[in-house]
C-alpha cells in the first residue's frame, strides 16, 4: 500500500495540542445538519470540548454568522426548500471568514444533493469531509454509488481528493479504514479507530462537525482538522474495548472523547 | 388464550435463516419517518445489517425508489405539507415492485393522519405494523384512543388483523405482549421480548422498518416478516439481561441485535 | 451566598409524593420542541412516568389540544414558518386549561425567537424553564449572550426571574448548579444534581418536558414543578455514579428517572 508508507501519520504530540486548545477555547459550531445525526452530533461536539448551535431559520441563520467560530454544511436529508438557507449560510461564513465543513453525504447517487453540492464547491469550503465514493464523484471521477455506502478505499481515493482540495483551495478529508487528511499538496494519515464506528449512524457526519470545530484554531489547519479525525479514532479504540456491539460503542465513544480532553 | 393454543409460534431456525440472508445481503431501507426515531431507527438497521436511508426530498425520493430494497412510511411527525411525499414514495415502491411498510402511528386519535392511512392502504402496503389499538382502527372496528398508547390486546386485535391483511393484500403485525403476524389466512406469533422496549421511544418505530428490511428477502414472506419480531424479541430479552433500566436498555438490544447477525 | 440560606431546599417527601402520582396517572404531554433533542425528550418522559407525544401539523395539534394533559413549547431549531403553529398550541393549551411550559432556547442571542418568545409572554405561560441567561433576557434585564450557554449564576437570576414570575402569574424555573423554582412570592430551590448533565445535549429541553408533565398534577404547582428538577437532580446523582463520561451518564439518567418512579 503506498499510502501506508509514503504518507506520514499526524503526530499525537500535535493532536493532544490542538484537542488541548479546543478544551481551552471551546468553539461554538453552527450545525446544519440531518435530521438524524443532530442529536448524536451535539453530543459528540459537547464531549470533545465544542458548543453546537443547531440554527434553521434563514434570519437567525444570517445573525449567527459573525457570532459561530465555525459552520458544517451537510445534506444528508437536504429538501430543495432548504437549499437557500444552506447556501446563504456558507456565504455568510466567508464573509466573516469563519471556516465551514461541506459534508456531501450521499453525493452522486441522487441529483439534487449532488448538483448542489456541486454549487456549494464554488465558495470553496475550508473542508470537505466524505468518504471515498462521495469524494470521488466531487472530483468528478466518479458517479457515485447506490446509497451512503462507499466502494473505494481511502486510498483510491487520494488521487481524487488531492485534486478536489486544490479546486476548492481548501483541506479534503477521506475517511476510511485509514483516515487521509489534505491541502492539495501536504497529506498526512491517521489510522486506527474501529470498524464499529461504521455500524454508527451520523459517526462520519458528527466527524464533519469535529472538523468545523478544529477548523477554527489557530495554528497550522491541515494538522488541526488531522487531530478531529486523531480525537475520534483514538476514542473509537477506547469504545471498542469497552463495548459489546454499535449500541454500546456509541456512548462510550462519547465517553473516550470526553475523556481526551480532560486529560489534556 | 386461544391465540397461544391455536396460533403456531415462528420457528426459530427460520428465524435465523432470514437474519443470516440480510446479513449476506444487507437490504438498503428507504425510511420516511418520523424526527423522533430516525436517530435510532437508523442504528437499529445498520445494527441487524441493513443499510437505512432517511432522503426527504420529493425528487430525490422519487429517484431513489429503484434504487432502495424496500420503503418505511411512518406518520408519528405527519405534516400535512409532507402527505404527497409519502404517498408518491408509496406508488413509486409499488411501481418497481419493492415492498413498502406504513406504520400508523397513533391513528385513530387524529384526523390528517387517520384520513391519510386510510389512503395509503389503497395503496396496498406490503406491512402494516401497529399496536392493537391502531390496527384495529385502520380495519374499521374502533376509533382509537387518546394517543400512541394501545388500549387493546393483540389478542383482541387478531380479528381486525386478519380482516386487514385481506384488504390490502398483504401482510399485517400487530405487537404487543406477544406479536401476531398475519397475510388473514396464515398466522404466526412470536413471544417474548421485554416490558423494557415498551418504555423506549420508536422501539415499534424501528421494528417497522426492519419489516421493511425482511420484507425485502427471498422466500416466503410472512415467515420473514415475522422473523423481524423474532430477532428484536430475542434482542430484547438479551438487553434486559444488561440493563438496569430503559436508557441502557435501549442501548443494549442494538448491541443484541448486532449479535445475532454475526453469529448467523 | 444568600441563596443558600433563605430559600427552603424541596421536601423530598413532596417529591416522592408527586413521582408516585405521575406514575399512577402518566400524563400525556405534547411536546412542540426542536428536532435534535426530540428522541430523548420522549425517552426521558417516558422512564420518568410521562407519556410523549410529538406532534407538529396546525390541525392536529388543534385536535390534540383537549386530549394532552400539558404542553411543551421549545424553541430550539424555531422556522419562522412554524410560529402561528406553535404559537396556535399555547393559546389552545390556555382554552382547554392544561399547563403549558415554554423553553426560550438561546433567547437574547437571535432576532427571531427572542421575539417570538417576548410575544408567547401575553400567553401567561404556566411555566418557564431556562438558564439564568435566558430567564434574564426575558425578563428585559440583559440582552442574552452567543449561544445557548449561560454566563450568569442561577442566583443572580432570581431577582429577574421572580419579576417574570408575577408578569406571567405563573412560575419560572432557572437551572444550573442550584436550581431555582418560584412563582415570584414564594421560591424553592433543589440542589444536587451532576455538572455531567450540561454536557448532554438537551438535558435542560427535557427537563422541560418533565416540568409540564409535573404541572398537570393536582396539588401545589410550585412544589410539583420543583419536583421535576428533584428527580432529574437524582437522577443525575445516580447517573454520575455509574458513567464513566457524557456518553454513558446519558442512559443512566433515563434508567436513574425509571427506578425512581419504579420505588414509588
Amino acid at each position: 500500500m503506498p499510502t501506508d508508507t509514503a504518507i506520514p501519520e499526524l503526530d499525537a504530540a500535535i493532536a493532544q495540542q490542538a484537542i488541548a486548545q479546543l478544551a481551552d477555547h471551546p468553539p461554538l459550531i453552527h450545525c446544519i445538519t440531518n435530521t438524524v445525526v443532530q442529536n448524536f452530533t451535539a453530543n459528540l461536539l459537547l464531549a470533545a470540548g465544542a458548543i453546537p448551535a443547531m440554527i434553521i431559520d434563514p434570519s437567525e441563520c444570517q445573525e449567527f454568522a459573525p457570532i459561530a467560530d465555525g459552520l458544517l454544511v451537510n445534506v444528508g436529508t437536504l429538501h430543495h426548500e432548504h437549499c437557500p438557507t444552506y447556501y446563504h449560510a456558507a456565504e455568510n461564513a466567508n464573509r466573516f471568514a469563519k471556516p465551514w465543513v461541506l459534508d456531501p453525504v450521499a453525493v452522486g447517487g441522487l441529483t439534487l444533493r449532488t448538483e448542489f453540492c456541486r454549487k456549494l464547491l464554488s465558495l470553496n469550503p475550508s473542508v470537505i469531509r466524505g468518504n471515498a465514493s462521495e469524494i470521488s464523484v466531487l472530483a468528478g471521477e466518479t458517479t457515485g454509488g447506490r446509497g451512503p455506502e462507499t466502494q473505494l478505499s481511502a486510498d483510491q481515493a487520494l488521487d481524487a481528493a488531492r485534486k478536489l482540495a486544490k479546486t476548492i483551495e481548501g483541506i479534503v478529508v477521506v475517511t476510511g479504514e485509514v483516515d487521509l487528511i489534505t491541502d492539495g499538496e501536504r497529506t498526512l494519515k491517521v489510522s486506527g479507530g474501529s470498524v464499529l464506528a461504521t455500524r454508527v449512524t451520523g459517526a462520519g457526519c458528527a466527524l464533519s462537525a469535529l472538523c468545523a470545530a478544529f477548523a477554527s484554531l489557530t495554528g497550522d489547519r491541515l494538522s488541526n482538522v488531522a487531530s478531529a479525525c486523531w480525537m475520534l479514532s483514538r476514542a473509537a479504540e477506547f469504545a471498542a474495548r469497552q463495548a459489546a456491539g454499535p449500541g454500546t460503542f456509541a456512548l462510550h465513544l462519547l465517553d473516550g472523547l470526553a475523556q481526551q480532553r480532560e486529560a489534556k
